[in-house]
């Protein structure tokens, strides 16, 4: 799907759905500026626009067009022969994490951000794109006046989006921790361990994020107006945020383990004890059975009057004496 | 709550509660020093304060009303356009750590430093604020002659109040080791994952603040004036020497952790060790009543005149034999 | 096996199998690029070739035939005398991972980048060069009109080369995994250390290619034209990912190592429990059967009417409720 | 205790004791390089000379007089007014290591180092203290000619004092290893522990020491005359060297921790062998002698000749076996 | 013992063992170059030549004098007076493994490198330095030409001979893996460990030296001749090479201890398995042999016919039965 919006400076939408012939037209018109957005195109279309319309370097449209790229932004200016655009190409990551599989899902978008045009690129739905589309055309808070701005916000939107996924995350960390501690169990570890490779997952996701954000923050890019840099340094610090948290979460996790393998081991320890239980409580019983169940011929405690009496309240005191003694020993 | 004064350039208290129409010309006065405190004031008392009598960047106002940024310092100088001011914005945190919780709670200030104004933000009554208004208004020190002088004075009071948390922490450190040694449960395992958590938690606040104040301390700032520098380098130092408790702290609970986990596995051994003495011990005993348990027609011992007898001497003997074994090898 | 090829900068194939009195004279024509690929050739040939025809540095022709070199670029550009030529030294490393020894085996690929020349030379035959040979010769893609564009190819062939290696390890630990959960045993733990020491040795097979590849992303050289630089950055990227990947796989190992030793303390747990469980259950039988079993003279239980069913009843009684018990706390 | 002394260029002892009013005096006198030392003195006479007679800015007197910061060093140059000195001002920090506590203490020396003096201030009697005044006294070397000389003699006494403490400390180590291979207990682990700790506080004291000196070894201060920046650069690399060793001591202690922990889980294991090596030793006898205690009216084997000889062999055969089935397994 | 030599521009022996009064005016012969061996001479020695003939900076001869030193390069050029000569001093380290004691011996080498002279001290024979010897006097490749060049085949030998140590080092590491497989015990665990220290030594070792050498690599000292700086980069490399193979088999030790640990707690987990094994097929045979041992007066399975029959086979069939489930759950 493609859609296009040409907006003029005052932010107002000049036009939608652009037909293809016209768009040099209007790109070549300074009072308008151009949101081409291409949501899964074909991959002729996506060539002939971005190719043969905004004349795009070769390289940096084939990273476009395949995805599992590594986030970055990389600066193009028109060297020897003008076949070139001046413009900006950025590749950043949306985060989406489904509890149902525990993965974070990342989806890439793409932008191409000139003097008055941007181009994003994406293959699956953004709801980021949806938002600053809406507010755009909505013309509220007049975003729409330049395409530096326009990037911005989205940029924003995706940065925002992270913070539910993290909520999620923080949300199972707290289920893990209560298992953990309630009734630790094989599926537990596995649950603390594919979590933890997640956030780790998430960290290395952030990171280069971070870095491309940085630059922006720095005001690197002569195509970003310096009035709008401290709202791309707003961008970085939330993102900054989220990579803090993200942080905290790797170090509850490294805590719940730890509770887990102990847990785990305590319980080996239980039934140890009680197995020692059993036997040294026994043991009053058993010693004195097996010692008069032997036949001499001459065992006088067996003829004595009281004497089966005596054995079984010698075994009765024993027994009681034992069991207190570990009673005492709080062994349980 | 929203607290103002008017100091002279001397030092001395000139107004206070000051009209808000009146601020613009006080602000005018190169006489004077104003100090405006907000104690989590009304969305639109702050707006109005911040951007409609100060004029600071919408974006920093925004930052300043939402809680949970990152600690930071930036710089705004008026470009374009003579709208804004010329002004420091500065998002640092005070610490309070309640034992109850177990929970570091961090408290944002906001500032904004310029020439001739200080305006300090926070949410919570904050003791740093109390303690050098007071100061301010009763004169001494003559600290509230300059707004560069009264934000050190801030940021020294909040670093100062580090302190207290610090050895809370200290004292709740000692405490667990102590568990740690003498009763190893399930309990001091949490305690010691959850300090450890607070103590790395502490860690990461503390980063960002030493980055922040690292800068006034090597005199970046022009609104800051060159002989107040090797003050703030000073409050910096402090929150170095803090930095590096935490981190003694840190490495102290990985020693209690370690302790914990080989007492509790030394627990299991004991155990294991008082189970094979019983067996050990009353095995001599076992054996002989067993083995003398027989129904062979012809069993030659049993008839013996002191069968009986001997039985029980080898018995004892083996018994008190085994006994010393262990006693020898020290399993108890 | 020496392979040599003549191009002229339109790209196509002017000459091939050169004979070596000739090079010099093709060499010096600035309309023609010469390839010449040294694959394993006699030590007297390389170094005619090397250091006779193109007059390249000593060193750098001894750290080419010379195996088990550091990844590395240089730059030699004659200085003092015109002994030398200008050329940029290249020394990058494929990988090719064999599941039977499970052992990266890396092959190098030593390259001298001119102007007009590109000498490649390799001791085991090279996938990469043999697909971009067949590329440049049949003239697809263009890439035959300078050296600096088939170097480019090259690296790019070697770094895709990277890629099934990875695949077949991420097979072994999806197996491995399963290993570790089923049934874990001495050869799992084998297998989980010795791929994890391929993981660890494959980053730091990367770290320094991923260097050396910078440094042509960052244009640092003049013998690369600029508008190649964006290929280069291209191959740097993949490269990255890559080095991203191995990270992961790192992760899950020390997953998966977590879950192996913890099923196998765990297997542990369980035999101690089933010893526990029989122990037990078995106590209530022995217990009565040994008191039953003395031989006092007067024991009433045993001349009562019912005293061996009641014996019996309170048996299996006692024997069931250990039973439920164990049950009932879910030991099995 | 204040000691003071006045030395001439060359080196001499000029005067000693300096009556206070007489230092400015002496001061101005640049043929004459002025040392004071002020060891615990009251606040009062500390101020007086610091603030009244040397102008040093208040910030540094105030750091010296509090204990416990961090090593800095710190170039103060009079700017605007003329009211203060030219001077570095430097914390530096011995060491002193005493095996009864097993605590590093360590023992702030403050200097200030101007063109003709150098203040030392100190609260505790300092060994590398006297030692340099013994040299400059009795003026051996010569090293009294200057005060940057004499502060290099302190900082190197300083350093050399760090040794016996490391000596302490590997004894204290071998000691530990010794005790965790014969007979590891509670205590070792203990002492391991405490060790680590101590080791890791003196790489945390080393860390900043080492910063602060390699200022000097760089040659970053221009009080410091160039031909001596060797002399510092000589103490700088005896820090490393004892920073190196202190690396070696954890990496020690990290062994023995493994090693104490294994000991420890091993005493479980054997303790585990001798039980089971017990229970199945005596098995045989144990199922004999209760078979044939059975009561069943017909067990033909009771009545045979040589039944109870038999079982005897029997018996006596089996366990033999199983004694040596342990010991060809080397159980023992 | 002092070997001294004097080669002439074209790189032959001019002469041999010069007497010292020769040494200034050779010194001063433009057209010759001296190289002086010191091999551990008397300190007066040293001091005359070092400090009399070759006028070094006394601090750099008292730390060639003195052991122990951390590697490290130093430029010395004449300031002020003409007294000192221009020259690098460089302290470097070899090193040799021996496998009795297991531990590194650093044996250290010192230069002093100027224009036309080279001056090593040493205290133990080195190999590096006969094999150099051997070299220039015999004139092959003409290294003699230049104290620049004779120092980078210096170096270059040293490196080379850390060569042999890591092989002895690998193969100790095989054995070590080989027996911790095997049969782990006490020993292996202490090898284990005291190998690994010695590698964390090592790379402790290599460390410093890497920068050392990085340094020439970079060409940062002028007394070095470019065109000889790839020959420095080459010693660089090599050692950089060396320093990841110290990493790897550091990897190595780390996978072999987790194996040693594992099967270490393996071992106590497999004589559970048996004890559990013994318990559980004894128990059939002690229920019945215990139960019917009682004495009560009418138990009518002792007067069945096949009473005893048909105890003997449940008894058989049961403990046949748990031998088989065992058998089957592949206990043993």
């Amino acid at each position: 799907m493609i859609r296009s919006f040409a907006f003029t400076t005052q932010g107002k939408l000049h036009s939608t759905d652009l037909q293809r012939f016209l768009m040099p037209t209007l790109l070549s018109d300074t009072n308008l500026f151009l949101w081409i957005d291409l949501e899964n195109p074909s991959i002729e279309d996506a060539k002939f626009i971005l190719e043969g319309i905004f004349h795009f370097h070769p390289l940096s449209v084939e990273d476009c067009i395949n995805e599992s790229q590594s986030p970055k932004v990389e600066e193009y200016s028109p060297k020897e022969e003008d076949k070139f655009s001046q413009y900006l190409f950025i590749v950043i990551h949306g985060v989406d994490y489904s509890r149902k599989d525990g993965v974070f899902a990342t989806s890439e978008l793409n932008f191409f951000l000139g003097k008055n045009f941007l181009v994003t690129y994406h293959t699956v739905p953004l709801r980021a794109i949806t938002q600053v589309e809406d507010m755009c055309v909505k013309g509220t808070l007049g975003v729409a006046r330049a395409p530096d701005r326009v990037a911005q916000r989205l940029l924003d939107s995706l940065v925002e989006n992270y913070k539910p996924a993290l909520e999620e995350l923080s949300i199972e960390i707290g289920e893990i921790e209560a298992a953990a501690l309630a009734h630790p169990s094989k599926e537990t570890l596995n649950r603390i361990l594919s979590v933890k490779k997640e956030v780790f997952h998430l960290r290395r996701i952030i990171g280069p994020q971070s870095e491309v954000l940085a630059r922006f923050a720095r005001g690197e890019f002569k195509l970003i107006r310096p009035h709008l840099v401290p709202y791309y340094r707003n961008v970085s610090d939330a993102l900054y945020h989220i990579s803090e948290m993200a942080q905290s979460y790797a170090d509850s996790l490294t805590g719940i383990l730890q509770i887990y393998l102990n847990m785990s081991s305590n319980q080996t320890g239980e039934v140890v004890k009680f197995l020692t239980i059993i036997t040294a409580i026994t043991t009053p019983l058993m010693m004195i059975g097996t010692w008069y169940g032997m036949n001499f011929k001459d065992m006088p405690e067996l003829h004595w009057t009281h004497g089966y009496m005596i054995a079984g309240i010698v075994m009765i005191v024993s027994t009681v004496a034992t069991w207190l003694y570990f009673r005492r020993k709080k062994w349980f």
